[in-house]
């Protein structure tokens, strides 16, 4: 077993190196023989310097934490198609509409198929012009 | 390892036949040789034509969201035993004590032990109608 | 595989010994034969007769959440060493720069490398006196 970091820094900065520095991982990777488990930390529209971009923009946002997300498993050589939960968090539940034909957009262009399992709730994120964070969990064939 | 999107049609729609449709599986089911996890997404007092049920009434919604869960379980061969945790969701963290009663009376009848870990926050839902949500993982057994 | 109950009973009560018996365990161990998976339970500033203790203090509530969470760790012989994901919940947003002060400070002193991932949102709480709720999953080898 063995146990790392994730990281994608030319999309994303460290939050250790946040003027105020900010205690987590991007992401942790478990590799176990039979599978490696990646849990990919609450991930918003945050550009590699930590600064908010898209501020007012619901949709660009959403497209940004999709790229970030992206960036995040591609560091691991993991894709989409090896999430298997998704906690989707929308700082005002008027978003969800437009939320799922985003997420809908952007799945189908992935070719995902089953779809992850997923949890969305409305939640104040860590900054006020945070409009949307997505966690998740991916699981992805090991060694054996 | 084997991923296969966990479905119970008899008493729960599927998010992708919606109107707007909403892009996420009831669960996803993770085959490994010593167990299989079973992520179960949010669930609430929905039925089998992805409408609400039991408006305004949160003890008859948790009941309802139970009926789901037990459900997606069992569409697996799984039950409310290899459930491990669960994260619970309270419109309004009044019904905090009704809803204990309810969980607790429900686990009684199942018999559980250990109980499973579980967080519980209030938070606003995908629908202004719904009172209650839970997701749950649960971990059973495999072949090896 | 075997499923067991996490109990630290000299800082935390059991939650069913609650006058109003609530229905969850501390936290579950689930033991494979490569590593265990501890999920602990949303945990918070409470002492071992289940109240609420430093009501109105935020910076004594995070340090005596983490105190109940190592000693919950601790009953299984884990350490934050093995903790891989958390999850914050804070009831006001605005303690996030001070709950990172803190975490920082505690994470050093741990001398943890790598961070654990994590995510972050604002949430009322099961009691309205508790201002910080941690859960958090933890990954330890096994046997194997």
């Amino acid at each position: 077993m063995r146990i790392k970091a994730i990281k994608a820094p030319q999309v994303l900065n460290e939050p250790v190196d946040y003027n105020n520095p900010v205690s987590f991982s991007r992401g942790i990777k478990i590799s176990l023989q039979e599978a490696s488990i990646l849990f990919i930390s609450g991930t918003a529209s945050v550009d590699n310097k930590g600064k908010t971009v898209y501020k007012g923009n619901f949709e660009s946002q959403v497209k940004h934490a999709f790229k970030n997300l992206t960036a995040l498993l591609g560091s691991e050589r993991a894709t989409w198609h090896d999430v298997v939960k998704t906690t989707c968090y929308l700082k005002n539940m008027s978003y969800y509409e437009i939320f799922n034909k985003l997420r809908n957009k952007f799945y189908k262009q992935q070719k995902l198929k089953p779809l992850p399992a997923s949890t969305c709730i409305e939640a104040n994120l860590c900054r006020p012009d945070l409009l949307v964070e997505i966690e998740l969990i991916a699981i992805k064939k090991g060694l054996k």
